[in-house]
C-alpha cells in the first residue's frame, strides 16, 4: 500500500500544467469524471471546500441585504427570446427538455443557463410601487451550459453557483449595487481564498449578453493564463423592458427599475487548485480546509503506540477547543512517510508530528504545508500547541496570498510596443497579464485577440494616476490602461 | 394599506382545508406559482425556513458519518433501465433532454428523479475492497418528477431534497443504517419541526422501486390525510448487481455490497404549514423561524416615538445577545393592529409589545402565537425580557408538538370491523389513521385501497404488545397492526 502514491505520481507542474491540474484533482479526490458528457462528480473532499466557501460567501451576501430564494430549473424557451442580446448569447449552449411524463411538451423548456428571464418574470408580479424596491434576491443552484471543451471545475456543462438579482428605483443605486457586489467578491476571494485579483470593467465585447456594463474579478494563474473568478452586471433597464417590470415612483409615474445580476461558481475550486497547488499536491488556504491540522502519531514499538495515540488525541482535543479543525491519522499498515505524502497531496495546511521522543521532551513538531523542509518546521509545548497552530494557520493563509501575489506580479508586464506584446503572447505556455494603453475601440481589441489570442480581461478600476498615453495598437490617444491575457 | 390584509383574507381552515393551505402559502409569501408547469418559486420567507431545516438536518446527517457530494443532474437514459423495478417506477415521470448545444443528443438524458443509478455507477469505480466500505454519501439537490397533479411543497414537478446513499459489507450493517437514518429523520422532524410521526415499514406495494424494504415517517395532517415525510430504503444487492459493484471481502472473495438510500424533501415545508397553521396564518416552530420574536413599538404622539423605538431596539439587542433571532417593526403608515395581524400571518412565534405605559412600568408585553388572546400574554421587566423570551420559545416549541400530537391522537382509531373502517373513510374530509390488524396479503391491502381509497401508510415499528389478532379484511390470523389512511 505504501507504493500506491508512487504509482499514481502527478505530472510535474513545470512539465505540463494542464496534466498536473487534472492529476491533482483526481489524486486528491476532489472530483471524478462522470459518464455524462462534460459533467463531473464532486467527491466529499472537493465538495467540503465548496461548502466552506459557500457558507462564508452566503453570510457576506446576506449582510448586503439580499435574501435567498429558489426559482425553477426549467425556463420556457420563449422567455429566453424576450431579450435580444440575451438569447443570442445563450441559445447556442442550452440543453432542451422536449419530453415530460412520457409526452412531447407543447413548448420546449430550457435548463437554466442563468435565471434572469424567469426571475424577472416574477419580479414583474412582485414590483408595483417604489416601496417594493430595492428587491434583492440570491439563489444557490445548478446551471447548465452546453460547452464544447470542458475542464473539471473551470468549464463544465453543469456547474454550481450563486446568482444574485436586484431591482432598484434609480440608475445610481443599481450601479452602486453592481460595484458593491464586485467588492464583496474581491475581498472574499482575496481574504478567504488567498487568491490575488484585479477588479475591473469588461470591454463591450466581453459583456454579459443583455447587460449595459459588466465588471469582473480576474486572477492570473501560474501558467500565465487569466481566470475570470466572478462577474457583476449592471443590466440597465433592458430586462425590465423585456419583462415589463414597472413601478409607480414617488411622483406617481410608471418607471422601469434598474437592475443588476452577479455570480460566482464552482470554478473558484479550480482557482484554488491552480493558484496554490504544487508538485506535492494541493495547498489549501486554512479558511477552506476541512482539516486544518492533521496529527500524525509516530511509533516503532507496539508499547509506544498507546502513549503516542493518547497524546495525539489530547492534542486534537486542544486544537478543537481553540476552534482549529483537526484530526489524527491512526491508520495502521502505512508508514508515517506515506501519511505525510498523503496529507500533503490533500493540501492540509499544518501537520503535527508526535513521537515518543517528542513526548519525552514535552513537545510536538509542527510542519507547514506552505514552506517545505526544515524551514517550515517548528516545535511547541503541549500547553502552547493550540495557540501556536492558530497563529501558524493565520500565517499560512497570509503567505499563500503573498506567494500567489508575487507570482502574479512577476507575470504582469507593461507594454508600449505592440511587437513586444505579440512576442510575449507567442509563448505557448501562457503570456501573463499585459498591461497596456488601449483606445477602447473594438477594432484594436479584435486585432490583439486575433493576432495574439489574448483578450481584454479587465479595464482595472484602479488606474495609474498618469496623464494617459497612446493605444498600443493604433497609437491614438488613450485614457485608460487595460489588462490583456490569454484566458481560461 | 391597512385594508390590504382584509382584502386578501385566507379561506377559513374549517371551510376548505385545501384552499386554506394554498392561501396561506401565498399570503405569508412562502412561495408563488411559477410559469413552469408544476414548479413553484420559493420566496425569501419560505426559503429561509428550508435553510434552517436543511442546516440542522445536514449537521445531524454528518454526525452519522455521511459526507456531502454532488453528482450530475443528468443521467443517461440507459442507466435508468439497468434495474428493472426502478425503471418501471420512474420512467413514466421523467423529464427528458433530447437536445444540447443546438444538436440532437445521441442518447437522451433524463433529469434525475433520484440518483441511485448514477451514484451506483460511480460507486462501482470507487469500491474495490472491504477497506473501501462503508461508503456513505449524501447530496442536497433538485430533482424532477413529472407529476400530473401538483400542490405547492407537497408535490411539485421539481423539488429540493437530500438523498443519502450508502454501501456496506454486510446485510446487517446496511439494515442497521436504514433504521439509523429513519431514527435521525424521526427525531429531527419531531424535535425540530414539532411534527408528531409514526415510524414504520412500508408494505410491498408502497416500496421504493428497486428496494427490498422501505421504511417511512408518516404524519397525520389536521384534515385527516397522511403525509409521508421521509423514507429510508434497504436496497439489498439489487443495484449492486445491476451496476456491477463488487468488493474483495476479508476472505479475498468477491461480494456485492448491501446498500441503502434515504431522503427528505421540501415537502416538509408543507408539513409545517399544515400541522401548525391556523386561520390567522402560519405558526412556525421557533427552531425554523427566521424571526423568533418581533418587537412592535406602539405610540400615539410623535414625542413618544423616539423613546419607544429606542427601548425596542434595546430589547432586540438583549434578545440577540441571548441567541434569540429578533427584529423590530418600525414601519410607518400602518397601525400596530395591522402589524400584529401581519406577523401572525407570517407565523412569528413571539410578539413583544412596547408602549409608553409599558416603559413607564419598566415592563414589556410578550404575546405567544400558539395561545391566542389574553391567556397567551405575559409581562417581563427589561432585565428579564431575554430570559423570559428564551423560555417562552422553548414552551412554544413543545406546545406546538403537543397540540399537533393531540390532533393526531384524536384522529387515530383502532378498528376490528371492516364496515366501520369503510364508513370512517367515506368521510370526504379525510378519515384519519385507521389502526388495524392486517394479514399482510396484497389482496386485502388492494381491497381496502379500492373500496376506501386508504392505503397502507406504515406497519409501525412500535407494535402493541398483545397476542395478535385477525385481519380486518379476511379475518385470517394477523401478527402485525398497520396504519391505513388516505394520503397526500
Amino acid at each position: 500500500m505504501a507504493e500506491k502514491i508512487d504509482e499514481k505520481k502527478v505530472t510535474p507542474r513545470s512539465q505540463d500544467f494542464a496534466a498536473w491540474y487534472n492529476d491533482l484533482i483526481i489524486r486528491a479526490e476532489l472530483a471524478d469524471y462522470s459518464p455524462v458528457r462534460g459533467c463531473i462528480v464532486f467527491r466529499p473532499d472537493g465538495f467540503a471546500i465548496w461548502e466552506h466557501l459557500r457558507d462564508e460567501l452566503d453570510r457576506r451576501i446576506k449582510q448586503t441585504g439580499a435574501r435567498n430564494t429558489y426559482f425553477p430549473l426549467f425556463i420556457p424557451l420563449s422567455f429566453l427570446q424576450k431579450e435580444a442580446a440575451h438569447v443570442e448569447g445563450f441559445a447556442p449552449e442550452v440543453a432542451v427538455v422536449t419530453h415530460g411524463g412520457g409526452k412531447e411538451l407543447e413548448e420546449p423548456l430550457i435548463v437554466r443557463p442563468t435565471s434572469e428571464t424567469i426571475i424577472h418574470h416574477m419580479f414583474a408580479q412582485w414590483i408595483h410601487s417604489h416601496r417594493d424596491l430595492p428587491l434583492m434576491i440570491n439563489q444557490w443552484c445548478n446551471v447548465v451550459r452546453w460547452e464544447m471543451r470542458t475542464r473539471p471545475f473551470l468549464r463544465t456543462a453543469e456547474f454550481l453557483w450563486q446568482e444574485g438579482h436586484t431591482a432598484h428605483a434609480t440608475r445610481e443605486e443599481a450601479e452602486r449595487e453592481t460595484l458593491t457586489m464586485l467588492e464583496v467578491y474581491r475581498s472574499f476571494v482575496e481574504d478567504f481564498l488567498a487568491i490575488p485579483l484585479v477588479a475591473g470593467r469588461k470591454s463591450a465585447a466581453e459583456r454579459f449578453p443583455g447587460a449595459d456594463e459588466t465588471y469582473a474579478i480576474e486572477s492570473l494563474m501560474p501558467d500565465g493564463r487569466a481566470l475570470q473568478c466572478g462577474t457583476s452586471h449592471y443590466l440597465g433597464q433592458n430586462f425590465a423592458r423585456a419583462f415589463e417590470i414597472r413601478f409607480l415612483d414617488q411622483n406617481n409615474e410608471l418607471q422601469h427599475p434598474h437592475q443588476t445580476s452577479w455570480g460566482v461558481s464552482t470554478r473558484l475550486l479550480g482557482a484554488i487548485v491552480m493558484s496554490h497547488g504544487d508538485d506535492q499536491g494541493l495547498r489549501l488556504p486554512p479558511s477552506v480546509a476541512s482539516t486544518q491540522a492533521v496529527v500524525v502519531p509516530i511509533w516503532r514499538k507496539a508499547d509506544e503506540a498507546e502513549r503516542v495515540q493518547s497524546v495525539s488525541r489530547d492534542v486534537v482535543g486542544r486544537l478543537a477547543q481553540a476552534g482549529v479543525r483537526a484530526r489524527t491519522d491512526e491508520r495502521e499498515g502505512v508508514t508515517p512517510g506515506y501519511k505525510f505524502n498523503d496529507w500533503e497531496m490533500r493540501g492540509v495546511p499544518l501537520r503535527i508530528e508526535i513521537g515518543p521522543r517528542d513526548i519525552a521532551a514535552g513537545e510536538v513538531v509542527l510542519a507547514r504545508r506552505d514552506i517545505p523542509g526544515a524551514s517550515g518546521k517548528s516545535r511547541a509545548s503541549l500547553a502552547e500547541v493550540a495557540a501556536t497552530a492558530k497563529s501558524l494557520l493565520q500565517e499560512i493563509q497570509t503567505n499563500l496570498y503573498k506567494q500567489a501575489k508575487a507570482a502574479e506580479d512577476s507575470n504582469t508586464r507593461q507594454f508600449d510596443d505592440y511587437s513586444r506584446l505579440r512576442a510575449q503572447m507567442a509563448d505557448e505556455g501562457g503570456g501573463g497579464f499585459a498591461d497596456v494603453y488601449w483606445c477602447g475601440s473594438p477594432q484594436c481589441e479584435t486585432k490583439i485577440r486575433e493576432e495574439t489570442r489574448a483578450t481584454c480581461r479587465a479595464i482595472p478600476l484602479n488606474q495609474l494616476k498618469d496623464r494617459g498615453g497612446r493605444c498600443i495598437v493604433c497609437q491614438e490617444s488613450a485614457t485608460e490602461r487595460a489588462l490583456f491575457a490569454k484566458a481560461y
